[in-house]
């Protein structure tokens, strides 16, 4: 094994940055877009809509609530102690909520502008796995729909996962869209956003996790795996593509989900593999 | 057990009514939508978009494909046998399909009027599944949003079920954003329109069918059900509402996913929920 002269090697977790590091690294790479999200709106921050991810918001202390803007219906269902987090409170109708979103926002009656949620220091996130007897990660490489990435986000906190981990360049930004679909997971299931997948896996590996990627070709189905390692983090490309080569090779093993071969659809929505994913090895 | 006069009996499956009743049953009541959007886009029928969704059409038989509109790029890796399935083709580019399409519609180049689809004959499906040793059945009770419907026909045609059922009143039509989400499973997993679902459960069981539904509140999981009846129909209802009392009293065992309880996320996308449930179906 030949090991790389330091300057060389990949940079690691984002906590391996400083932000001042980190805003150079990724300026003009069409990175992190969370300082330019947060200029929209009027420097009102981001808008989330939608009755689970509004609420979840305000029950989410690490969340901090600007300008929460409702329906008198939806004023009066909700639990003073919840409105009195934003910083500011104002009813209209729902088409006076139609006007702060993008086209088409199913918002249910309320909207809340908020601050991005603060960047999550990955080796907090480990330490946290390291005190469990069981944890379960999931890892996204290149999934770039919010859709996908929010219902995802959505079934990890139904089951139960520790934590979402993205890559920083190729995730989408936190966004009105993404927490609708992940109905309140946004705020519960931590997303840790790293540099480099694939040393993400390394590290987790040498503390004790496996890592199993989910492939379309795999010869081993995920169901033979069980009994599902106490430790593990699932591993799911984007829909086409993938997996990228490096992350395959990084796995412990290749699985896939046993479907109909030949069939007329071969490939699930990401969305789903996961959630069966996640559902499989939720049961040890 | 009270047997009802005839004429208060709910009525049967679509295949018991002709066009012409059922014509004038939906009138007025938002029912089938086919014969109102066989008229959108100037008599052109449905457009459906995207690679998997046209391509799926182009493939499929029992479908009338009327218009191929495509970019150049796209007209080039498509086989010349499917294009002339289409009775006329012609090359524009990206903004002439966007033209065509709802706004935000993601066509990837190629759009495609077709027809509906010819309804289905429910009693021909109870006859396919007559004949097979194992058959799985997904039913959804008022799930209306097309992409959660087109999700759930994606993953039923990965997992080899033999139809999906929903009620007439209460499903969206075809259409291309149901279509785009199926991802070339409306082509394949025939989509039965019932009217009365209970009915359809009733009669399911009464050819050996083991009716399972999904509700939060079960006491058992579904993995507890394990090993699976061979012959099973899944009954899923709306997030939030799940299924109305009838079905879940006609259900033979109802069951619930083995999410974290007390988890800030108590209920899956109905289309994860789905795929999860025709996962542990497949495994047997």
């Amino acid at each position: 094994m030949t090991v790389k002269p330091p300057q060389e090697r990949p940079r690691g977790f984002s906590s391996g940055m400083s932000k001042e590091e980190k805003r150079q690294h990724y300026a003009g790479k069409g990175g992190p877009k969370r300082a330019k999200l947060a200029k929209l709106g009027g420097g009102e921050g981001l808008w989330l809509y939608g009755v689970h991810a509004v609420n979840a918001a305000l029950k989410n202390p690490q969340r901090t609530c600007r300008r929460l803007v409702l329906t008198q219906d939806r004023l009066s269902g909700l639990d003073p102690a919840l409105v009195a987090r934003a910083k500011k409170v104002e009813t209209t109708d729902r088409e006076g909520i139609d006007r702060l979103l993008p086209p088409g926002s199913v918002h249910q009656g309320l909207a809340l502008a908020v601050d991005p949620l603060p960047d999550l220091d990955f080796d907090d996130l480990k330490r946290a796995a390291f005190i469990k007897e069981r944890a379960v990660f999931m890892m996204l490489d290149q999934v770039t729909d919010p859709q996908n990435v929010g219902a995802v986000l959505r079934s990890a906190a139904a089951f139960g996962a520790l934590g979402l981990i993205v890559q920083d360049r190729f995730a989408p930004p936190e966004s009105g869209a993404l927490a609708k679909a992940a109905s309140g997971g946004l705020e519960s299931v931590p997303l840790a956003r790293v540099v480099n997948l694939s040393k993400a896996l390394e590290e987790l590996k040498s503390e004790g996790f496996v890592a199993i990627g989910l492939e379309a070709t795999a010869e081993r189905t995920l169901p033979e795996l069980a009994p599902m390692p106490p430790k593990l983090v699932l591993v799911l490309g984007s829909e086409g593509e993938g997996m990228r080569q490096k992350q395959r090779e990084t796995c412990d093993v290749l699985a896939r989900l046993p479907m109909v071969s030949e069939g007329p659809v071969d490939s699930l929505n990401v969305s789903n593999a996961a959630a069966i994913a996640l559902y499989e090895a939720g049961r040890g």
